[in-house]
């Protein structure tokens, strides 16, 4: 029965409040790296676990969201899955939460996909890869009060390859035809989309195609993208955005003091993103 | 140490050996539902790698080839994932594996990816999706002897949303794009792609772009493509193919007779296969 009592979810109206109550549109990336962790910490039962635990009550205040990126459990077996099924029971209920695991399979697959991270794991969003279009994304939407949020523009070097590829007889790059397409697949209350932070000026045109959805934006911090700038150009009446710190805040300090250091960092970038909100909102 | 005690892979050149020796390019999917599987097998400790040491058991003679798709044990949490791992064990040596997994991710992501697919789990080879460009594909790459499957045309009917999209400035459709483009990130000896059988009749031109390098052919059986169609346009000199089948034979019969049915329907593709062989190579 486990399935359904875990079955959790939160609206756009509940996240929007959270964003408001916190002051803070920020996203923790739990990439924990068992090679990263402060050495004190091997010494636990689980020390993935233990490290998520004490990063969590560390940044709790702070932020809005926890996105784990499941590279970073699939990389240690069954047993790196345990770590973050253990994790996901610990988050507070009122804080989202991002599986982030770029998916994308045919219909059939992707339920499966979709039913072990919004059932199995209580996710309430997963990250999707658009390439194999509509059909595998809408598995996903299936779920009710569960978010997609597909992948359009990313942060990295290579999104140039095929994301900023001009489409004929259409004013769009790839992304941008993602973005126009998918958005009809969904709505502003299940449908998210990833827009790297290190293409901020960009936003202000993805704005024009999607102007109420939210975005996650990666790659502030130790990506380099600018906070400053993804407010001014993303933020829409709602906030609209969750932007993600993972590195700088995580791995602030690998001693004994990585939780007072986590916490600190989580509550700079926390009082940063109150100052936008005030300017821009 | 279990990590490099278990690091494994399979040459082009022993592939190709494999093929020729079974006269079959058959790759059967492991797509393991414990919803679907015969209910005798209920009692099993644990009923998916039960079924799976069965299926094995039942069609290795007939096979080049298994992949299990990571959606299907992923959805059962940390325990799909040790079924996976015993599944991965039980397999003989000298058969290539393919993790379906279509991940892609960014550099130090890919690479925990790489790492939990090549290393911990030992499969040969990975499914990736192209979206995120090359600095998402190259840390598969970078495995000595593995192996990267990299998703150009699909065969569900989503594949026309984006796949599909004629490039400006050029005379490619964007699958045929990430084909030339992604070609030179790896050679004929790590870099298969997977096209849908559902478009054999693409494979001519697909041939033109990547004549030497193996395609990995899901869609035959049960999705409705034509095994003929595929090694009369798909087919290189080293054969270059491995066409997928999962439904169509591991789940011939659900009843105690699962194995023979499976053994009869890969035995049944084998000897179609050994035709096409024989007349096309």
């Amino acid at each position: 029965m486990r399935l359904f009592l875990c079955y959790k979810f939160m609206t756009r109206q509940e996240l929007i409040g959270q964003i408001k109550k916190k002051n803070s549109f920020l996203c923790v990336g739990l990439d924990t790296d068992i090679k990263k962790i402060p050495q004190h910490l091997l010494k636990a039962k689980d020390p993935v676990f233990e490290f998520n635990k004490q990063i969590i009550d560390a940044t709790v205040d702070y932020c809005v969201a926890y996105k784990p990126n499941l590279a970073f459990y699939e990389s240690l077996g069954s047993k790196g899955l345990e770590s973050l099924e253990k994790t996901m029971e610990y988050i507070p209920k009122d804080i989202f939460t991002i599986a982030d695991a770029k998916r994308g399979d045919i219909g059939n697959t992707s339920n499966l996909y979709a039913r072990a991270f919004f059932e199995h794991m209580a996710f309430d969003s997963v990250t999707v890869a658009p390439y194999m279009g509509e059909d595998s994304v809408l598995p996903f939407l299936d779920f009710n009060g569960k978010w997609v949020i597909l992948l359009a523009l990313t942060s990295n070097k290579g999104s140039a390859d095929f994301q900023d590829l001009q489409i004929e007889k259409s004013s769009s790059k790839l992304y941008e035809e993602v973005l126009r397409k998918s958005k009809s697949w969904g709505n502003i209350e299940n449908l998210m989309f990833v827009v790297g932070a290190t293409k901020a000026e960009k936003l202000k045109e993805i704005r024009k195609i999607v102007p109420d959805h939210f975005l996650l934006v990666p790659g502030v911090g130790a990506q380099g993208g600018s906070l400053k700038d993804v407010s001014k150009f993303g933020m829409n009446k709602d906030c609209g955005l969750l932007v993600n710190s993972s590195r700088a805040i995580i791995y602030a300090s690998n001693g004994k003091d990585f939780t007072s250091k986590a916490k600190e960092e989580s509550m700079k970038v926390q009082q940063e993103m109150g100052e936008y909100l005030n300017t821009y909102l």
